[in-house]
């Protein structure tokens, strides 16, 4: 499959550059909505424009709608603001706005001014919500009844509505002040009597969220509840919007983007490392504290410059036990962040974890550290004594991993008592702390062993 | 939210320790079936099955169906055979599948004895197939109807089914050999006149994936496509089952926490974390991985031990240099780990990524290389020349940056290339080959500036 789609892709690419119409059009007409949008995702503004002139109008929206909103947001702020609107107009309520979010102010307005006034009033009041809530990711288009209405009506409403999206599933039940009562089903409207009132067949124990919750949270509930939509709720628990399944699994995905990155000191999203000046906006900040961290390593280590030069073999063997102490604590940091990201780690467990983690550190230390110990004998200067030159590289290595295991599983957790998101801060406090302790350890350790010889 | 279900937690796990029964029950009913089977997740099987059976037997399978799948086999196979019968009869087949596939042969024979012979025969099928791929996935339960039948045939199909999931919204549509030609939403059955065939109104174009297709491609599909439901069919296209976008949840949660886990060398799955032994096995490989490299790179700098003699201050600074180098190395290999999981790296992109990382290492690697240069100018000993050891400490980051940047963007480039998954191979090869080549770099720079003066 990924081979196919590449194929496809460097055609389409390869046509534009000839510019041959006739051939790109009928490319064009062998790909889907979906398989489009995924090409014009990789393409600039220009051919964006230049590919899609050359798609019938009707499909512009669906294709639209299917990009990244980043980059559709590009191409809609390309269109004339006549041909924009009628895309916005086309496109669900909830994809328009997260489209129209990207533009600058003037570009919006000058959209908005071309839509129905009800319409731009919609898109504006959605706009208000931050993006990453359940309010930002909300369709305002849902079918709702009270709760007196009668299968029958509630099907009838179904019936009418074109502008629901298609995977609307439910029909949300709320009292003449819009205040959210239950949900019916489809399925439970297909298997019910026609005349019976909604009020008795609806389920009560309704999940639904308020407008400023995290999307994180939402996806969590999602995937807990086994849920298909979450209908979003003011705080006179009126019913302001749905979330269908399909945002949350875009949710579940940026999310987990944004732990990778930000657990890498790399951003939050793919995006960021799209242009040269954004990759270096958010690469920097790791950097620095990574350039501060090494640099007061290495002040810290400069006392011990007596012993290095008694011994200078020592030299190279930091990177490995400084290296043995990192790849340890980003095993555990990682295993404590996203644990505490999918709620697999739970309060009772905590003390168990790390006491687990901390005795890992010890045995694999042991462990590897008696592997690099013996070999380090072997490259001991003349003036050295192997066999102290080998305890002191053992024991260096054992410190440092069980130190950085340490550190690894408690700084996430802490973070996370303190409310800080522990996928931000744990990278770079682990790794600079792991080499500082790590190797102020070996050299005190070479001071005593060596420094006696 | 995650405080309030912290304190549940408590409680419970304070009243089963207490033994006190009234409570407990109380405290049972207070919570939904989710969240008693999020608490009997942390509890040990004993707990478990003390807490179970303070719960009606009707909402047993419900519980244990929304426990994870691993924990939940724990409990079931510590239930009497007849007992995990009735639960299992009670569950969605997937999850049955799901949960069954952790119990030892003898277990699980047990309780399939206990079965109906038909329904025993089901998950012995399901069980025949990987657990990461669709037919691992699916559920063996949809609708289905002939082409020629009515929207009213296809309602009263609905309305006849007890087993089939809640969540499905979907009827497909197969010909006389089971082959799906088409696949009306429960949506289109509504909006639609009860007489028409459904020949008349079903989609054609169904978007289908083969048995042994890879959960994460089936997740793809469902993200891209905003997919409900996705079919799986066999070689003769014939329908065998349907994986509801509830699974699709979990399987993009899981897959995101494979590959995080993957690139720390910390296993795939959270649950090899649980135990000390398990953890030992998952984690042993990557920390071997990074003894040998670091060996390797103690014995390659051994050469250079007459210029650490002459300036043994070069030592305090490699941490850092090799530090810098893994930061920047692990933000590129990274970026690009995931780019390729998600899609967003496509193949005409790749030189422009390759050129834009490598020129941030450089632009970096100045930038830092010259902050820490002149920190390390202030601790050069009185027989070095400042200035040198300055500008052997700037090159040796700005190498050593430079190096892991393009090492880190191509490694996991070249192992997608070569179809080996670039998560589990990148982390140990970036980090190891860049300490390697980088304090090569430096000290190879050292010996040329410091060793001439």
């Amino acid at each position: 499959m990924p081979t196919m789609r590449t194929r496809k892709i460097r055609i389409l690419h390869a046509l534009l550059r000839a510019g041959d119409k006739r051939r790109l059009r009928r490319a064009l007409e062998r790909l889907d909505d979906v398989e489009i949008a995924q090409q014009l995702d990789n393409l600039e503004t220009d051919d964006q424009l230049a590919a899609l002139r050359l798609v019938p109008a009707s499909r512009r929206a669906e294709i639209i709608g299917a990009m990244r909103y980043e980059s559709a947001a590009g191409l809609v702020a390309a269109l004339a603001p006549e041909e924009a609107a009628s895309v916005v107009d086309d496109l669900d309520a909830d994809d328009a706005v997260d489209i129209l979010g990207y533009l600058p102010e003037g570009a919006l307005s000058a959209i908005l001014k071309q839509l129905d006034r009800e319409d731009a009033d919609e898109i504006e009041d959605l706009l208000a919500y931050d993006e990453e809530t359940a309010g930002g990711r909300m369709s305002p288009q849902f079918f709702s009844c009270f709760p007196e209405a009668t299968v029958r009506d509630a099907l009838e409403v179904i019936q009418a509505s074109e502008e629901t999206p298609e995977n609307a599933f439910y029909v949300y039940v709320c009292d003449e002040d819009d205040r959210l009562v239950g949900v019916c089903s489809l399925r439970m409207l297909v298997i019910s009597r026609p005349e019976q009132p909604l009020r008795d067949i609806m389920l009560t124990e309704v999940t639904a969220v308020a407008a400023d919750t995290d999307q994180e949270d939402v996806a969590e509930m999602v995937s807990r509840y086994d849920l298909v939509a979450v209908p979003v709720v003011d705080d006179q628990r009126r019913l302001i919007g749905v979330i269908d399944v399909d945002d949350v699994v875009d949710v579940i995905r940026e999310e987990a983007t944004e732990d990778i990155l930000k657990m890498a000191g790399a951003g939050e999203d793919l995006a960021d490392a799209r242009s040269f000046t954004g990759a270096l906006r958010v690469r920097w900040r790791w950097l620095m504290a990574a350039a501060v961290g090494g640099t007061l390593a290495a002040l810290s280590l400069s006392g011990f410059d007596g012993i290095l030069a008694t011994a200078p073999e020592l030299a190279f063997f930091m990177p490995v036990v400084a290296a043995m102490g990192g790849n340890i604590g980003i095993q555990s940091s990682t295993i404590v962040v996203r644990g505490l990201a999918v709620g697999y780690i739970e309060a009772d467990r905590v003390r168990r974890l790390v006491v687990r983690e901390v005795s890992l550190g010890v045995v694999m230390g042991l462990l590897f550290g008696t592997l690099i110990g013996l070999v380090s004998m072997g490259v001991a200067e003349p003036s050295t004594d192997p066999l102290r030159l080998g305890v002191v590289v053992a024991l260096g290595t054992a410190g440092s991993m069980t130190i950085a295991a340490a550190v690894g599983t408690s700084t996430p957790l802490i973070l996370d008592r303190l409310d800080i998101d522990p996928a931000v801060a744990t990278g770079p406090f682990v790794t600079t702390s792991v080499d500082i302790a790590g190797l102020l350890f070996y050299f005190w350790l070479a001071s005593r062993l060596l420094g006696l010889a």
